[in-house]
């Protein structure tokens, strides 16, 4: 019988094409470079399962892998062996070994994504490639507003993007707040899971109300009329973060 | 009369061998890419006068540079112009007209920096280039009392880096605090000048004070002792961020 192997894995998106390997090339993807470190650690093919895909740009604090493997490795070995092996913009967080009914994307039960903006006037050099930079003022206030209305269990719809494969568009939106710092605006978004580009458009339309082109009470009738074509823009990839995936204790092994 | 133009200018060191134009070549630097696009923008060579160096893989939040023109471009769109032919980890934050008699480093009142610190086990993909990563545990606690010190007028000898030019060794630390936020913990410098290095020394003591290495009256006695080689290790520069320049309100134009 193989053992499990789950990985915690943060990287930085900048200089990747996502999470998941590409049938037609089109650029270097963190599963790609993983599965090349496994490949070289034990000598043989090795397929990851991952907790769900991120796109370009896409950032993870706690992204989940598993992998099923013959090898001796010790579970907390792998964490070193692969950062041996990995780029310094993958890192792995921790490596355990897990039950072998344990799956990175289907036992999880919920998802955690922060969308962070910086919210000021002038341009800003250090965070480019790691917040939104919107420059008009937002209304945090009504943002708050706006934010509450997805809390709770409802059709996505309005906020799935295009070529979405889920076959439901019903989520659990599990919380959802805005922390402000500074000239920092992060919404927080935790759901048993995400449809396609659903935090980049839902983010898209709360700035729309942080600019005052939609009132809060938009965001209800948005979400309501099930229809994409209301909602705001898709917020871009560089500001969004996979902050962690949440399993049950006994996934354990 | 030539006017004097201030510019203050965010940016991302990682890819830079410091601010200040280098004797001989050794890489690109964020003075000469922005003579280089002054250059272009006023067709004729353009040398600026700065706040002081940062050294390689240091950020700022505020650097200050000033420079004289005969241009008749208005003061607040050198900021649009520059950043339209700088890379995007340099920009231009603000520009303005200042008095002629103003300099960027002998006017200066105070400066402020940032030394940041990652505190965790697991390695950073996110933050490989804008903190200093330390594995141990850190005790906030100690290294409070340990800071605390370093206020007030001293000869700073013990954390002043060979090399360093300046004439007294004397400087008056304004204040020095510590805030924790999560896995971070940051330490905010403010004083009319450091010396070389000064803030990477005294954080590189810190730290071993943290680590238990030191005792906060330690800090008090190197400090008293003006001898560098007691002081603890220079942290890393990629930690480092200047975050702004303090001038008299008088100096504007």
């Amino acid at each position: 019988m193989k053992r499990n192997i789950k990985l915690t894995i943060e990287y930085d998106g900048t200089n990747y094409h996502g999470w998941q390997s590409q049938a037609r090339g089109g650029g270097p993807t963190i599963q790609d470079t993983l599965e090349q470190a496994l490949k070289t650690l034990c000598n043989e093919e090795m397929k990851t399962l991952s907790s769900g895909r991120t796109d370009a740009g896409v950032h993870a604090l706690g992204h989940v892998a598993c992998f099923r493997t013959s090898s001796t490795i010790p579970s907390a070995a792998w964490t070193p062996a692969l950062n041996h092996l990995l780029p310094p913009d993958i890192r792995v967080l921790a490596s355990e070994e897990v039950s072998t009914d344990f799956h990175a994307r289907y036992s999880a039960l919920a998802k955690t994504y922060k969308y962070r903006i910086l919210s000021r006037r002038a341009q800003t050099a250090l965070y480019r490639n790691y917040a939104w930079h919107v420059q008009v003022p937002l209304n945090v206030v009504r943002m708050r507003k706006a934010i509450s209305y997805l809390i709770g269990r409802h059709d996505f719809s309005s906020f799935r993007g295009a070529g979405c494969n889920a076959k439901s568009p019903v989520r659990t939106m599990k919380s959802a707040v805005i922390r402000k710092t500074g000239e920092f605006i992060e919404f927080y978004f935790e759901a048993d899971a995400f449809l396609r580009y659903m935090v980049r458009n839902v983010t898209g339309t709360l700035v729309e109300v942080g600019l005052g082109r939609f009132s809060p009470d938009d965001v209800k009738s948005i979400l309501h009329a099930r229809d994409r074509r209301l909602a705001g823009k898709t917020a871009p990839p560089h500001g969004l973060y996979l902050v962690k995936v949440t399993y049950p204790e006994f996934e354990k092994s």
